[in-house]
């Protein structure tokens, strides 16, 4: 009979937000994967460091970020094989994710390739999106709020669209795309309600308005959150 | 110098899912708020009633559900005077919110009331958007995915234009508004990658295809998601 894959989600930074439930899974873990960068580093690794057990079983996963998919897709081929022979051989497996495994994470690729032939259970995290709120102290939504969560990457016209019948919107990984978005939010006259929060809950973290940003690139895990919902009461 | 505020996210109903940093809270809490229904029960102290001290002081908040806005205003105004007595008088106040206390949920409105004169701060939470993915073990978004939480309240034509650019979406609040949803996914042919999760991670937790409920009201607690992001792979 198989172990279990877990798909764990470890909140945005602030390893006091993970889970009870995640805490307990990753201190007893004996096999851990997670992804990493091309430098070998990865996030939801540093988040957990200090509760892993010193004799558990690491498996760091390199996924080529390109436009392409090939490459990303053998990544996951391979990792699913190794992951698939722990599982096998009766090891439960805990994937660290970043924020939450189903939200916006690359955790779907692995269940997909493993849950017909192993049990895999996600465990849900705190993602990004309500940390960011809680961080610069402002509510996402409320009552019958219409609220988007829209990728950086989405060209202009998309995102204006959407922003025109949002009360409230996280526009998430805003890297590189800062300048375009900005551009987006300005002509819609909504930047007094914009606020811009980098790397909610870690060490680094800034909250600012929109306006007071200048131009250029910014952290990949930078969300601009939108707010116009109804007046306070 | 006042105590602080702290409105602490306890998650979808699982003790497990609360988050390290709301167990500690919640520990230690002298004073605890949280919203009571007409009943005098409520959901979020249900949750986390056996982490209370036996002597803290609790304060439940009863606030009128009615279309009009007066009863539940004057139910706030209330509710603030009195934990800012105890805020004034040294004692940290926990308010204890379902979910996370900034997405859709009650805590703002105390917090807009206080956050002028006491320390105020928000620990995120679990939602049940994310929780009701991972009970449904599929994906609710990735990539460039544009994904929406629309509340069933809002009227067919304003549900219907939403879906039609949503690769993603979570109806949340479905209850009585069950049959006019269900009439909208079906009329935009997405009956098919619809699913319904009612009382997610709760011990009557139920997880069904949406054509496989029949007509009538649903619980409060029940979310549609609805997931035509991009191919698997």
């Amino acid at each position: 009979m198989s172990a279990t894959l877990y798909g764990v989600g470890v909140g945005p930074g602030d390893p006091e937000l993970l889970t009870l439930k995640a805490h307990r899974l990753i201190r007893e873990a004996a096999v851990v994967a997670y992804p990493v960068n091309a430098k070998g580093e990865g996030f939801a690794h540093t988040v957990v460091g200090k509760f892993l057990q010193s004799n558990a079983i690491h498996l760091p996963i390199h996924v080529p970020m390109k436009t392409e998919r090939a490459p990303a897709q053998c990544a996951y081929d391979a990792a699913s094989i190794e992951i698939a022979e722990h599982l096998s051989a009766g090891r439960d497996v805990v994937f660290l994710c970043e924020g939450d495994p189903f939200f916006f994470g690359s955790f779907m690729y692995l269940f997909e390739r493993l849950k017909g032939d192993h049990p895999c259970k996600v465990v849900p995290g705190v993602t990004s999106l309500t940390a960011c709120a809680a961080e610069l102290g402002r509510p996402l939504a409320a009552r019958n709020d219409v609220l988007k969560v829209l990728p950086a990457p989405l060209d202009a016209a998309a995102l204006t669209r959407e922003l025109e019948t949002a009360q409230s919107a996280a526009i998430i990984k805003v890297g590189r795309h800062f300048d375009k978005v900005r551009g987006v939010v300005e002509a819609l006259g909504l930047t007094s309600e914009a606020w811009i929060v980098e790397a909610a809950t870690n060490p680094e973290q800034k909250v600012r308005r929109l306006g007071d940003v200048p131009a250029g690139d910014r952290p990949y895990f930078s969300t601009i959150l939108i707010y116009r919902g109804e007046e306070q009461w």
